[in-house]
């Protein structure tokens, strides 16, 4: 899943059917902007996780909504420059504090 | 799902018969050309939302169409410089005008 | 879909069965060379449209056809420059000239 | 499948229902973070395989889980110095001892 | 497809139970190190040819295999050098013989 930042609604009046009345909002991932179905009420300035892939779908609520990117989850707290530091591999940045393993 | 601008229909007489007759249009994703399926009449100029991954086969208008790139959407409003200048950090680029959540 | 060239055919003896004996080509994509299942008789030089994604395996033929890169069509006239021009945003590259819309 | 690095937990309270309570990693991919859903209880540091496309859904434990990156395992020795190394094409990086054939 | 060539064996102990014990290879795309499910016994140096997407399940045994990428082929002669030289529009680098068309 890709972690994106909100930046605003997007409004697409012409639009197919199958799209219904859902929310979009254009969001960053990285330095690119995309769109994505809004499954859980986020607004501008959110960290989200953004599901991609044929999971975008379900996540959109139906097997057959025809989104391939949806907002399945808001990051209760996440800094930009803290994930800076961390990805290029600073072990101070952030002391990785594990909540117990995934058993 | 992708913000592409739509650049010009493209003709190819010589397509496997699943394609059918629908349009194809050249849109541009960044400064990348790809063909997608028009699913909603776009013309060229037009700032369009497309569709890729499994979505775009049922977006193109059913399960079994042999598309990775349908457009869905045509973008009320699309201002590529402000949206650069949002990519960027610039937080007065746009004000971002939430509609009210997606509830 | 993505617009490529092909190069030329690619030969590999030893392969899956489910691949059968259906052509492969090398195609150019950007300047990436990638291997397509050729579903519509493309020669080397040809500019074609590929599809790839889970609607590459049904346009290859059949729903359980391992292929994620499939020609579906061959593409009439394309000019590389040009497509570079517009995509550079010159608006006197080509005028676009459209066919109707989708209707 | 994709080899990444495992950072920190990450928390998304406010998340979609069918993302139930499985563990999210954020896992470094080249210089990108990404969200993994953890299917063999990682820690901060691993280096993992993970799984992308719709196969992450069936990885994550069930067809219908709406993921496009899972954690499907721990690899045992990782020499992300030695791995350029072999990427740039130095031979003595790593003799790649072959433990004998798919067979 | 990809175009990849074989690195070495990946060893990961621990790993989800649908992984079975199929074979998995580091492959080198590009200059970025992947893991692929290993379908045709290939071995360090072999030139093979990836399927991703969904196409990569199905071309790993079954429907449900969790793999993205998978080695479908070996490639019989390939020569990256003069890849290059045709990627770079070099016409003289492979006179591109085809061997008769898809039909």
């Amino acid at each position: 899943m890709l972690i994106c930042k909100v930046l605003k609604p997007l409004v697409s009046t012409n639009r197919i059917a199958d799209f219904q009345h859902k929310h979009l909002q254009v969001v960053l991932d990285g330095s690119t902007q995309k769109v994505a179905v809004d499954a859980v009420g986020a607004i501008p300035g959110d960290w989200v996780i953004c599901v991609g892939s044929s999971a975008a779908r379900e996540a959109a609520g139906s097997k057959s909504y025809p989104s391939d990117l949806t907002i399945v989850g808001i990051i209760d707290h996440w800094d930009p420059d803290a994930a800076k530091e961390m990805a290029a591999g600073n072990p101070t940045a952030n002391p990785a504090k594990p909540s117990g393993g995934a058993g």
